[in-house]
Protein backbone atom coordinates (compact mmCIF):
# COMPACT_ATOMS: atom_id res chain seq x y z
CA UNK A 1 0.00 0.00 0.00
CA UNK A 2 1.12 3.27 -1.15
CA UNK A 3 1.17 6.62 1.80
CA UNK A 4 0.11 8.88 -1.32
CA UNK A 5 -3.67 9.43 -1.84
CA UNK A 6 -5.05 7.73 -5.18
CA UNK A 7 -6.03 11.15 -6.39
CA UNK A 8 -2.61 12.39 -6.36
CA UNK A 9 -1.01 9.40 -8.55
CA UNK A 10 -3.04 10.05 -11.36
CA UNK A 11 -2.93 12.67 -13.45
CA UNK A 12 -6.89 14.43 -13.74
CA UNK A 13 -6.64 13.89 -17.63
CA UNK A 14 -8.99 11.28 -18.36
CA UNK A 15 -8.41 9.22 -21.49
CA UNK A 16 -11.70 8.20 -23.35
CA UNK A 17 -13.53 5.40 -22.60
CA UNK A 18 -13.27 1.98 -24.78
CA UNK A 19 -16.04 0.03 -25.75
CA UNK A 20 -17.00 -2.87 -23.90
CA UNK A 21 -14.10 -6.26 -24.21
CA UNK A 22 -15.21 -9.09 -22.23
CA UNK A 23 -16.99 -11.35 -25.01
CA UNK A 24 -16.45 -15.05 -24.64
CA UNK A 25 -15.29 -14.66 -21.00
CA UNK A 26 -16.74 -16.38 -17.39
CA UNK A 27 -18.42 -14.66 -15.08
CA UNK A 28 -16.29 -11.69 -13.00
CA UNK A 29 -14.52 -13.38 -10.18
CA UNK A 30 -14.83 -11.86 -6.44
CA UNK A 31 -11.91 -11.34 -4.67
CA UNK A 32 -11.15 -10.67 -1.13
CA UNK A 33 -8.64 -9.06 0.92
CA UNK A 34 -5.82 -11.97 2.38
CA UNK A 35 -7.05 -10.17 5.77
CA UNK A 36 -10.35 -12.19 5.50
CA UNK A 37 -8.61 -15.40 5.97
CA UNK A 38 -7.99 -16.71 9.43
CA UNK A 39 -4.83 -19.13 9.51
CA UNK A 40 -4.24 -21.62 12.44
CA UNK A 41 -1.56 -24.37 12.28
CA UNK A 42 -1.76 -28.25 13.20
CA UNK A 43 0.22 -30.80 13.37
CA UNK A 44 3.01 -31.61 10.43
CA UNK A 45 2.57 -33.72 7.79
CA UNK A 46 5.75 -35.41 6.73
CA UNK A 47 6.42 -35.93 2.88
CA UNK A 48 4.59 -39.62 1.91
CA UNK A 49 8.12 -40.33 -0.05
CA UNK A 50 11.24 -39.86 1.13
CA UNK A 51 12.76 -39.50 -2.30
CA UNK A 52 11.74 -38.40 -6.20
CA UNK A 53 12.56 -42.04 -6.49
CA UNK A 54 10.25 -43.92 -4.12
CA UNK A 55 7.55 -41.74 -5.27
CA UNK A 56 8.18 -43.00 -8.77
CA UNK A 57 8.36 -46.21 -7.32
CA UNK A 58 5.14 -46.17 -5.76
CA UNK A 59 3.45 -44.35 -8.59
CA UNK A 60 4.56 -47.57 -10.79
CA UNK A 61 2.79 -49.78 -8.41
CA UNK A 62 -0.25 -47.76 -8.56
CA UNK A 63 -0.04 -47.41 -11.96
CA UNK A 64 -0.02 -51.63 -11.89
CA UNK A 65 -3.12 -52.15 -9.56
CA UNK A 66 -5.14 -49.21 -10.63
CA UNK A 67 -4.38 -47.87 -13.62
CA UNK A 68 -3.41 -43.98 -14.16
CA UNK A 69 -3.09 -41.74 -11.08
CA UNK A 70 -5.55 -38.63 -10.59
CA UNK A 71 -4.16 -35.67 -8.82
CA UNK A 72 -5.74 -32.28 -8.19
CA UNK A 73 -4.52 -29.09 -6.90
CA UNK A 74 -5.90 -25.64 -5.81
CA UNK A 75 -5.76 -22.61 -7.19
CA UNK A 76 -6.75 -20.30 -4.10
CA UNK A 77 -7.06 -17.04 -5.05
CA UNK A 78 -7.37 -13.45 -2.89
CA UNK A 79 -6.15 -10.06 -3.59
CA UNK A 80 -3.52 -7.83 -1.46
CA UNK A 81 -3.49 -3.94 -2.83
CA UNK A 82 -6.30 -5.27 -5.74
CA UNK A 83 -3.19 -7.41 -7.34
CA UNK A 84 -4.48 -11.32 -7.12
CA UNK A 85 -2.50 -13.18 -4.75
CA UNK A 86 -2.22 -16.94 -5.06
CA UNK A 87 -2.58 -19.15 -1.79
CA UNK A 88 0.80 -21.92 -1.85
CA UNK A 89 2.41 -24.18 0.99
CA UNK A 90 6.26 -23.94 1.05
CA UNK A 91 7.99 -26.93 2.83
CA UNK A 92 10.72 -26.79 4.33
CA UNK A 93 11.69 -23.56 3.69
CA UNK A 94 12.17 -24.70 0.50
CA UNK A 95 10.09 -25.44 -2.14
CA UNK A 96 6.52 -24.45 -2.80
CA UNK A 97 3.39 -26.64 -3.76
CA UNK A 98 -0.42 -26.06 -4.59
CA UNK A 99 -2.85 -27.67 -1.73
CA UNK A 100 -3.75 -31.19 -2.85
CA UNK A 101 -2.55 -34.34 -3.97
CA UNK A 102 -3.47 -37.57 -5.78
CA UNK A 103 -6.66 -38.99 -4.97
CA UNK A 104 -7.45 -42.52 -4.04
CA UNK A 105 -8.46 -44.97 -7.07
CA UNK A 106 -11.40 -45.58 -6.50
CA UNK A 107 -12.78 -41.92 -5.00
CA UNK A 108 -14.83 -39.14 -7.17
CA UNK A 109 -13.21 -36.48 -8.52
CA UNK A 110 -14.86 -33.88 -6.85
CA UNK A 111 -15.30 -35.81 -3.58
CA UNK A 112 -12.12 -37.08 -3.34
CA UNK A 113 -10.07 -33.84 -3.88
CA UNK A 114 -12.13 -31.71 -1.16
CA UNK A 115 -11.12 -34.84 1.40
CA UNK A 116 -7.78 -33.95 0.17
CA UNK A 117 -7.79 -30.21 1.03
CA UNK A 118 -9.59 -30.93 4.01
CA UNK A 119 -6.63 -33.56 5.14
CA UNK A 120 -4.25 -30.59 4.33
CA UNK A 121 -5.94 -27.02 5.68
CA UNK A 122 -8.90 -27.61 7.31
CA UNK A 123 -8.51 -26.89 10.99
CA UNK A 124 -8.71 -30.53 13.05
CA UNK A 125 -12.07 -31.92 15.08
CA UNK A 126 -9.69 -30.62 18.35
CA UNK A 127 -9.35 -27.12 17.29
CA UNK A 128 -11.20 -23.92 18.67
CA UNK A 129 -11.40 -23.22 15.02
CA UNK A 130 -13.06 -25.99 13.70
CA UNK A 131 -16.55 -24.85 14.07
CA UNK A 132 -16.11 -21.16 13.40
CA UNK A 133 -17.28 -21.71 9.68
CA UNK A 134 -20.39 -22.12 8.65
CA UNK A 135 -20.85 -25.02 6.16
CA UNK A 136 -20.87 -22.97 2.92
CA UNK A 137 -17.15 -21.78 4.02
CA UNK A 138 -15.93 -24.74 5.30
CA UNK A 139 -16.59 -26.23 1.78
CA UNK A 140 -14.83 -25.77 -1.38
CA UNK A 141 -16.18 -24.01 -4.42
CA UNK A 142 -14.18 -26.06 -6.83
CA UNK A 143 -14.95 -23.70 -9.91
CA UNK A 144 -13.57 -24.20 -13.27
CA UNK A 145 -10.56 -26.66 -14.57
CA UNK A 146 -7.71 -24.57 -14.92
CA UNK A 147 -4.91 -26.69 -16.69
CA UNK A 148 -4.29 -30.02 -16.98
CA UNK A 149 -0.58 -31.91 -17.07
CA UNK A 150 0.33 -35.45 -17.74
CA UNK A 151 2.80 -37.47 -16.62
CA UNK A 152 4.31 -39.79 -20.30
CA UNK A 153 6.05 -42.18 -18.35
CA UNK A 154 7.38 -42.90 -15.03
CA UNK A 155 9.81 -39.73 -14.63
CA UNK A 156 9.49 -35.96 -13.13
CA UNK A 157 8.41 -35.12 -16.91
CA UNK A 158 4.76 -33.70 -16.76
CA UNK A 159 3.63 -31.76 -19.93
CA UNK A 160 0.47 -29.28 -20.21
CA UNK A 161 -0.48 -31.64 -22.94
CA UNK A 162 -0.75 -35.39 -24.01
CA UNK A 163 2.88 -35.62 -26.28
CA UNK A 164 1.86 -37.28 -30.00
CA UNK A 165 1.75 -41.00 -29.45
CA UNK A 166 1.49 -41.19 -26.06
CA UNK A 167 -1.61 -43.52 -25.50
CA UNK A 168 -0.51 -44.44 -21.70
CA UNK A 169 -0.33 -41.46 -19.63
CA UNK A 170 0.88 -42.82 -15.83
CA UNK A 171 -0.45 -39.49 -13.94
CA UNK A 172 -3.11 -36.95 -14.91
CA UNK A 173 -2.80 -33.76 -12.49
CA UNK A 174 -5.59 -30.87 -12.83
CA UNK A 175 -5.69 -27.63 -11.30
CA UNK A 176 -8.78 -25.87 -10.68
CA UNK A 177 -9.95 -22.71 -9.97
CA UNK A 178 -11.65 -22.70 -6.19
CA UNK A 179 -13.46 -19.20 -5.10
CA UNK A 180 -12.94 -18.29 -1.83
CA UNK A 181 -15.72 -17.10 0.03
CA UNK A 182 -15.52 -13.86 2.27
CA UNK A 183 -14.17 -15.24 5.24
CA UNK A 184 -12.58 -18.93 5.96
CA UNK A 185 -10.22 -20.81 8.54
CA UNK A 186 -7.21 -22.90 7.00
CA UNK A 187 -5.22 -24.61 9.16
CA UNK A 188 -1.47 -25.16 8.06
CA UNK A 189 0.24 -28.26 8.96
CA UNK A 190 3.48 -26.92 11.10
CA UNK A 191 6.49 -28.21 8.81
CA UNK A 192 4.43 -26.28 6.03
CA UNK A 193 3.77 -22.17 5.40
CA UNK A 194 1.14 -21.02 4.02
CA UNK A 195 2.38 -17.70 2.05
CA UNK A 196 -0.21 -15.67 -0.16
CA UNK A 197 1.75 -15.22 -3.76
CA UNK A 198 1.23 -12.37 -6.41
CA UNK A 199 0.84 -13.04 -10.07
CA UNK A 200 3.73 -10.52 -11.06
CA UNK A 201 5.92 -12.82 -8.54
CA UNK A 202 5.05 -16.24 -10.31
CA UNK A 203 5.02 -15.26 -13.60
CA UNK A 204 8.28 -15.88 -15.95
CA UNK A 205 9.56 -17.27 -12.86
CA UNK A 206 9.99 -20.91 -13.36
CA UNK A 207 13.32 -21.18 -11.85
CA UNK A 208 12.24 -20.28 -8.30
CA UNK A 209 8.55 -22.07 -9.09
CA UNK A 210 9.31 -24.58 -11.78
CA UNK A 211 7.01 -24.70 -15.01
CA UNK A 212 3.24 -25.70 -13.47
CA UNK A 213 3.54 -22.69 -10.85
CA UNK A 214 5.04 -20.11 -12.70
CA UNK A 215 2.27 -20.75 -15.35
CA UNK A 216 -0.72 -20.14 -13.05
CA UNK A 217 -0.26 -15.91 -13.96
CA UNK A 218 -1.52 -17.70 -17.83
CA UNK A 219 -4.39 -19.88 -16.29
CA UNK A 220 -6.13 -16.85 -14.55
CA UNK A 221 -5.68 -14.64 -17.15
CA UNK A 222 -8.45 -15.00 -18.83
CA UNK A 223 -10.65 -13.84 -15.34
CA UNK A 224 -11.86 -10.67 -14.54
CA UNK A 225 -11.69 -9.74 -10.83
CA UNK A 226 -14.02 -8.16 -8.43
CA UNK A 227 -11.49 -7.05 -5.60
CA UNK A 228 -14.04 -5.98 -2.73
CA UNK B 1 3.08 -40.86 -39.10
CA UNK B 2 5.22 -43.93 -38.18
CA UNK B 3 4.99 -46.71 -40.52
CA UNK B 4 4.52 -49.63 -37.75
CA UNK B 5 1.36 -50.64 -36.82
CA UNK B 6 -0.32 -49.32 -33.59
CA UNK B 7 -1.07 -52.89 -32.68
CA UNK B 8 3.02 -53.51 -32.51
CA UNK B 9 3.46 -50.17 -30.49
CA UNK B 10 1.92 -50.84 -27.62
CA UNK B 11 2.16 -54.24 -25.04
CA UNK B 12 -0.81 -55.87 -25.39
CA UNK B 13 -0.98 -56.14 -21.14
CA UNK B 14 -3.83 -53.20 -20.79
CA UNK B 15 -3.71 -51.17 -17.57
CA UNK B 16 -6.38 -51.09 -15.62
CA UNK B 17 -8.93 -47.90 -16.52
CA UNK B 18 -9.15 -44.96 -13.95
CA UNK B 19 -12.35 -43.73 -12.66
CA UNK B 20 -13.67 -40.31 -14.62
CA UNK B 21 -11.56 -37.22 -14.64
CA UNK B 22 -13.03 -34.46 -16.22
CA UNK B 23 -15.44 -32.83 -13.89
CA UNK B 24 -15.65 -28.23 -14.07
CA UNK B 25 -14.01 -28.89 -18.03
CA UNK B 26 -15.59 -28.00 -21.26
CA UNK B 27 -17.18 -29.94 -23.66
CA UNK B 28 -15.00 -32.11 -25.83
CA UNK B 29 -13.91 -29.81 -28.94
CA UNK B 30 -13.33 -31.44 -32.11
CA UNK B 31 -9.93 -31.46 -33.99
CA UNK B 32 -10.10 -32.15 -37.81
CA UNK B 33 -6.95 -33.08 -39.49
CA UNK B 34 -4.65 -30.33 -41.11
CA UNK B 35 -5.12 -31.61 -44.85
CA UNK B 36 -9.09 -31.12 -44.15
CA UNK B 37 -8.20 -27.24 -45.08
CA UNK B 38 -7.79 -25.47 -48.40
CA UNK B 39 -4.86 -22.84 -48.69
CA UNK B 40 -5.00 -20.05 -50.91
CA UNK B 41 -3.30 -17.02 -51.78
CA UNK B 42 -3.77 -13.40 -51.67
CA UNK B 43 -2.39 -9.83 -52.22
CA UNK B 44 0.74 -9.23 -49.80
CA UNK B 45 -0.23 -6.91 -46.92
CA UNK B 46 2.79 -5.32 -45.57
CA UNK B 47 2.97 -4.10 -41.69
CA UNK B 48 1.11 -1.06 -40.92
CA UNK B 49 4.05 0.32 -39.47
CA UNK B 50 7.47 0.37 -40.11
CA UNK B 51 9.37 0.31 -36.88
CA UNK B 52 8.10 -0.86 -33.25
CA UNK B 53 9.02 2.89 -32.41
CA UNK B 54 6.39 4.06 -35.30
CA UNK B 55 3.58 1.36 -33.66
CA UNK B 56 3.93 3.13 -30.17
CA UNK B 57 3.40 6.37 -31.65
CA UNK B 58 0.51 5.51 -33.22
CA UNK B 59 -0.87 3.56 -30.40
CA UNK B 60 -0.27 6.70 -28.00
CA UNK B 61 -2.15 8.50 -30.87
CA UNK B 62 -5.71 6.17 -30.55
CA UNK B 63 -5.45 6.33 -26.72
CA UNK B 64 -5.53 9.98 -26.75
CA UNK B 65 -8.13 10.02 -29.02
CA UNK B 66 -10.15 6.80 -28.29
CA UNK B 67 -8.74 5.15 -25.16
CA UNK B 68 -7.52 1.94 -24.35
CA UNK B 69 -6.90 -0.17 -27.64
CA UNK B 70 -8.43 -3.46 -28.34
CA UNK B 71 -6.89 -6.18 -30.05
CA UNK B 72 -7.91 -9.71 -30.63
CA UNK B 73 -6.35 -12.83 -31.97
CA UNK B 74 -7.16 -16.12 -33.34
CA UNK B 75 -5.86 -19.52 -31.68
CA UNK B 76 -6.92 -22.23 -34.93
CA UNK B 77 -6.07 -25.77 -33.81
CA UNK B 78 -5.99 -28.58 -36.08
CA UNK B 79 -4.53 -31.95 -35.84
CA UNK B 80 -1.62 -33.44 -37.17
CA UNK B 81 -1.03 -37.65 -36.13
CA UNK B 82 -3.75 -36.79 -33.19
CA UNK B 83 -1.55 -33.99 -31.95
CA UNK B 84 -2.92 -30.09 -31.63
CA UNK B 85 -1.59 -27.74 -33.99
CA UNK B 86 -1.62 -23.89 -33.81
CA UNK B 87 -1.95 -22.14 -37.23
CA UNK B 88 0.30 -19.30 -37.37
CA UNK B 89 1.26 -16.32 -39.42
CA UNK B 90 5.03 -16.21 -40.02
CA UNK B 91 6.09 -13.22 -42.04
CA UNK B 92 9.04 -12.78 -43.99
CA UNK B 93 10.21 -15.84 -42.81
CA UNK B 94 11.34 -14.22 -39.06
CA UNK B 95 8.47 -13.73 -36.93
CA UNK B 96 5.27 -15.41 -35.55
CA UNK B 97 2.24 -14.04 -34.87
CA UNK B 98 -1.53 -15.63 -34.64
CA UNK B 99 -4.24 -14.16 -37.20
CA UNK B 100 -5.82 -11.15 -36.08
CA UNK B 101 -5.46 -7.76 -35.10
CA UNK B 102 -6.43 -3.96 -33.24
CA UNK B 103 -10.16 -3.55 -33.69
CA UNK B 104 -11.06 -0.02 -34.59
CA UNK B 105 -12.21 1.76 -31.48
CA UNK B 106 -16.36 1.91 -33.07
CA UNK B 107 -16.54 -1.79 -33.34
CA UNK B 108 -18.40 -4.46 -31.49
CA UNK B 109 -15.50 -6.68 -29.96
CA UNK B 110 -17.04 -9.96 -31.81
CA UNK B 111 -17.73 -8.37 -35.63
CA UNK B 112 -14.47 -6.16 -35.59
CA UNK B 113 -12.70 -9.40 -34.91
CA UNK B 114 -14.52 -11.61 -37.42
CA UNK B 115 -13.96 -8.50 -39.51
CA UNK B 116 -10.34 -8.79 -38.82
CA UNK B 117 -10.08 -12.40 -39.46
CA UNK B 118 -11.73 -11.78 -42.84
CA UNK B 119 -9.16 -9.03 -44.17
CA UNK B 120 -6.24 -11.64 -43.23
CA UNK B 121 -7.46 -15.08 -44.11
CA UNK B 122 -10.84 -15.25 -46.38
CA UNK B 123 -10.73 -15.28 -50.41
CA UNK B 124 -11.25 -12.09 -51.81
CA UNK B 125 -13.95 -11.72 -53.98
CA UNK B 126 -12.49 -12.34 -57.13
CA UNK B 127 -11.21 -15.55 -56.22
CA UNK B 128 -12.34 -18.44 -57.30
CA UNK B 129 -12.50 -20.13 -54.00
CA UNK B 130 -14.71 -17.32 -52.62
CA UNK B 131 -17.50 -19.22 -53.47
CA UNK B 132 -16.44 -22.78 -52.23
CA UNK B 133 -17.38 -22.47 -48.13
CA UNK B 134 -21.17 -22.31 -46.70
CA UNK B 135 -22.06 -19.56 -45.30
CA UNK B 136 -21.19 -21.56 -41.70
CA UNK B 137 -17.87 -22.41 -42.89
CA UNK B 138 -17.01 -19.13 -43.48
CA UNK B 139 -17.71 -17.61 -40.59
CA UNK B 140 -15.82 -17.80 -37.62
CA UNK B 141 -16.68 -19.73 -34.16
CA UNK B 142 -15.37 -17.81 -31.83
CA UNK B 143 -15.40 -20.00 -28.59
CA UNK B 144 -14.01 -18.99 -25.70
CA UNK B 145 -11.26 -16.25 -24.67
CA UNK B 146 -7.95 -18.34 -23.93
CA UNK B 147 -6.05 -15.64 -22.54
CA UNK B 148 -5.98 -11.39 -21.72
CA UNK B 149 -2.62 -9.46 -22.35
CA UNK B 150 -2.16 -6.09 -20.83
CA UNK B 151 0.11 -3.23 -22.02
CA UNK B 152 0.46 -0.68 -18.89
CA UNK B 153 2.71 1.94 -20.87
CA UNK B 154 3.55 2.73 -24.33
CA UNK B 155 6.08 0.18 -24.45
CA UNK B 156 6.61 -3.59 -25.86
CA UNK B 157 6.51 -5.11 -22.53
CA UNK B 158 3.05 -6.96 -22.00
CA UNK B 159 1.84 -9.02 -19.02
CA UNK B 160 -1.26 -12.24 -18.59
CA UNK B 161 -2.32 -9.58 -15.90
CA UNK B 162 -2.97 -6.42 -14.86
CA UNK B 163 0.46 -5.07 -13.02
CA UNK B 164 -0.32 -4.12 -9.50
CA UNK B 165 -1.58 0.13 -9.47
CA UNK B 166 -1.81 0.40 -13.23
CA UNK B 167 -5.49 1.97 -13.94
CA UNK B 168 -4.62 3.00 -17.30
CA UNK B 169 -3.64 0.18 -19.14
CA UNK B 170 -3.32 1.04 -23.05
CA UNK B 171 -3.73 -1.70 -24.67
CA UNK B 172 -5.83 -4.71 -23.85
CA UNK B 173 -5.12 -8.27 -26.29
CA UNK B 174 -7.36 -11.08 -26.07
CA UNK B 175 -6.47 -14.51 -27.63
CA UNK B 176 -9.88 -16.51 -28.15
CA UNK B 177 -9.89 -20.14 -29.17
CA UNK B 178 -11.75 -20.37 -32.61
CA UNK B 179 -12.99 -23.87 -33.67
CA UNK B 180 -12.65 -24.97 -37.09
CA UNK B 181 -15.09 -26.35 -39.11
CA UNK B 182 -14.67 -29.52 -40.63
CA UNK B 183 -13.21 -27.87 -43.57
CA UNK B 184 -12.02 -24.11 -44.54
CA UNK B 185 -10.53 -22.40 -46.92
CA UNK B 186 -7.87 -19.73 -46.02
CA UNK B 187 -6.07 -17.42 -48.25
CA UNK B 188 -2.56 -16.39 -46.62
CA UNK B 189 -1.08 -13.12 -47.84
CA UNK B 190 1.79 -13.34 -50.06
CA UNK B 191 4.42 -12.03 -47.79
CA UNK B 192 3.23 -14.26 -44.98
CA UNK B 193 3.12 -18.38 -44.94
CA UNK B 194 0.44 -20.15 -42.86
CA UNK B 195 2.43 -22.76 -40.44
CA UNK B 196 0.84 -25.71 -38.43
CA UNK B 197 2.69 -25.33 -35.02
CA UNK B 198 2.37 -28.37 -33.06
CA UNK B 199 1.78 -27.72 -28.81
CA UNK B 200 5.11 -29.62 -28.06
CA UNK B 201 7.24 -26.81 -30.06
CA UNK B 202 5.59 -23.85 -28.51
CA UNK B 203 5.88 -25.25 -25.11
CA UNK B 204 8.53 -23.55 -23.35
CA UNK B 205 9.97 -21.57 -26.23
CA UNK B 206 9.48 -18.45 -24.94
CA UNK B 207 13.12 -18.03 -26.74
CA UNK B 208 11.21 -18.48 -30.40
CA UNK B 209 7.78 -17.96 -30.32
CA UNK B 210 8.22 -14.85 -27.25
CA UNK B 211 5.72 -15.27 -24.35
CA UNK B 212 2.53 -15.21 -25.54
CA UNK B 213 2.88 -17.41 -28.40
CA UNK B 214 5.10 -20.38 -26.26
CA UNK B 215 1.68 -19.65 -23.54
CA UNK B 216 -0.56 -21.07 -26.23
CA UNK B 217 -0.46 -25.05 -24.66
CA UNK B 218 -0.75 -23.49 -20.91
CA UNK B 219 -4.01 -21.96 -22.48
CA UNK B 220 -5.21 -24.98 -24.40
CA UNK B 221 -4.44 -27.82 -21.80
CA UNK B 222 -7.99 -27.55 -19.97
CA UNK B 223 -10.02 -28.61 -23.63
CA UNK B 224 -10.36 -32.33 -23.89
CA UNK B 225 -9.72 -32.80 -27.72
CA UNK B 226 -11.75 -35.25 -30.01
CA UNK B 227 -9.43 -35.76 -32.99
CA UNK B 228 -11.12 -36.84 -35.81
ZN1 LIG C 1 0.63 -1.97 -3.32
ZN1 LIG D 1 -4.70 -46.57 -5.68
ZN1 LIG E 1 3.43 -38.80 -35.67
ZN1 LIG F 1 -9.21 4.33 -33.27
Amino acid sequence: MTAISTAYQQSTVQPPTSLPFDERQAPAVRLYPLSNYTFGTKEGQPEEDPSVKERLRRLEEHYEQHGMRRTCEAVLVCHEHNHPHVLMLQIANAFFKLPGDYIPHSSDEIEGFKARLNERLAPPPTSSLSTRDTPAEADWNVTDTLAVWWRPNFETFMYPYLPAHVTRPKECKKLYLIQLPKSKVLSVPKNMKLLAVPLFELYDNTQRYGPQLSGIPHYLSRYRWEFV
